[in-house]
């Protein structure tokens, strides 16, 4: 008799992006540009010099409980340390939200072209995975809330939401949070938030709601995503059950030091919120110029209309040595995702998208 | 109505031991040498400036899927490169078999006195944990063979034990796997075996059973326990159930480089060969001289019989300087686990034990 657990039948197949080198060599490009993953233009934070001492460190298993990153977040945030739990990337974390609080038959809700791991997170517990359409690029969280029963788990939401960028103030997500009942988690991946201001503080809503888990990334505005490291910050009872299930060494010892460091990154930062700011303004321009629909953004991407098949496009693109994220795979078939460049890789970006779109 | 999955409950909390730093003040101690985790003594195996390009390319997202770490390890084992499952160290694929191979219900065997993160899976999935009794240090493998039931989803082995460092020849466990059915997947959890030899290849077992699971890290000979990298190598059906509940980006750029590069690092490699044949001589040597019991080793690390309470014994060495394994959690309440060190780590170490035993 097998043991194989059925839910993961229900999983999709991971389907690998081309690395930049192949598509180098398969197009015969000298240079290539990736806006296809929303990661930081202006590189990593740090030059290798800065993390020498801790990576010759390495040999040594990770000292997570002991490290001040905790505590530093803690602070950021003015909760105490034990409502933050440090995962291997933000992926890590939400699955352990999954093992924690959503059972076989349980319902998972969030909304129609969003982020895809919640699908899976669903689907690996055994959960049914409800997607609710969007009403003009938003999450409907009427919709959303009317759709909550008795076996309603989690429910996802993205804010700012990938890949439409679409963001909810803490004040509407309030309003919002006392339809839901306390007995359902209600988690808020904040991956992009860094790009944007909310207008109340995290703490003060997990004051307020007990079922809240925000969740954070170093990936984006911190530019660390190739070192993995996420957390969430939730009230102890959650944290506490989720801790539980966290493998005892998930974070690696460079990411915990580079994470801790970058938040004192305040040059680094500032740069990157600026060339955001002007990268999404050059790309709106250049949209109304070319007559193409975008969503206005909160986050470091903008989602566009391209008119036609965005697989098609994403294609051409490639050829001319720039990948863009088709978003066929989040049900908008004629949507491409552009994650701001720096202001060259914008231009090269546009100049090749005009080129492709005129033919 | 909540959806707190109730398995958890039955899942250990983490109780993290004290930092280097902790310990320091504590004691008031210039030194501290730990000889706990079974990481390598000789340090990592490069310098900062080695991996200075991996890290300054870590502002993206790791190519998991075009890394060439992936084939280099298919080659070393000679099987394809679809039979190899990388994680964030040999926990996460452990994880990956969990939530793939152990049902709600199912039973998960091992052995008493064996690494503790098996039961951690187990619980994690609602299964029957059993632990079969050691035959004088080593897995009562007969014993376990009449254990299974049809409701046997998984056996581990740790092989060598984590923390007895006994060890079955491939000889061995091949007379065994024939008692077992090919529905329970066996894994064979290989954390140590880099220390010796064995008398076969993974692939050849591989072409034999196709049930089996090796589980290999680069976090002990190879040193890079602090940057989290594992493996397994199973055959095609297993690895492909496995990579669905992968996460995507489970293993940061720094790991995949610096495993790939560690292999080709002959001189590190026979270094800590040496340094761990010699520093176990020495431990023996002590432990006869001081009329302790010990079990002979096929791993980097001895256990050995204080023949008093091992948590005392480890808190008396502590004051000393020397972070010891009290094997208490592993039900054996008067050994303790000490990791081959530098011969001067290994010096002080006896020195301190004498002292305190002497008391």
């Amino acid at each position: 008799m097998s043991h194989i657990r059925s839910e993961i039948y229900q999983l999709h197949d991971y389907v690998p992006g081309k690395s930049l080198e192949s598509v180098k060599a398969e197009y015969n490009l000298d240079k290539i540009i990736k806006l296809a993953s929303n990661e930081n233009p202006l590189g990593f934070p740090f030059s290798g010099e800065d993390l020498k001492d801790v990576l010759s460190a390495s040999v040594m298993y990770p000292d997570m409980a002991h490290h001040p990153l905790t505590d530093q977040l803690a602070a950021r945030h003015e909760v105490s340390s034990k409502m933050v739990v440090l995962g291997n990337g933000s992926d890590d974390v939400m699955q352990m939200i999954a093992l924690s609080g959503i059972t076989k038959g349980s319902e998972v809700i969030t909304s129609f072209h969003t982020f895809s791991l919640y699908r899976h997170m669903a689907h690996l517990m055994g959960a049914n995975y409800i997607e609710i359409p969007m009403t003009d690029f938003y999450y409907d969280l009427d919709a959303i809330a009317a759709a909550v029963t008795d076996t309603t788990a989690v429910i996802f939401i993205a804010n700012p939401n990938n890949p439409t960028g679409s963001m909810y103030s803490y004040s509407e997500l309030r309003a919002w949070l006392t339809k839901i009942p306390s007995s359902v988690w209600v988690v808020i991946d904040e991956a992009y938030v860094d790009f944007t201001t909310q207008d109340d503080s995290v703490a003060n809503m997990l004051a307020d709601f007990e079922n809240l888990i925000f969740l954070r990334t170093f990936s984006k505005l911190y530019g660390l995503a190739g070192l993995r490291i996420g957390y969430s910050v939730a009230n102890e009872g959650i944290s506490t059950l989720m801790q539980k299930t966290r493998l005892p060494f998930n974070v690696n010892t460079v990411a915990l030091t580079a994470a801790s460091k970058v938040l004192g990154n305040h040059d680094y930062i500032e740069k990157s919120l600026a060339m955001n700011i002007d990268g999404k303004q050059f790309i709106y321009d250049q949209c109304q110029a070319m007559g193409l629909d975008y969503v206005s953004s909160h986050a470091n991407f903008v989602c566009i209309n391209v008119g036609k098949s965005a697989q098609k496009v994403t294609q051409d693109m490639l050829k001319r040595g720039v990948i863009l994220r088709a978003l066929t795979s989040f049900g908008l078939d004629h949507w491409v995702r552009i994650s701001v460049g720096t202001a060259e890789q914008n231009q090269m970006c546009f100049s090749a998208l005009r080129d492709v779109l005129s033919k």
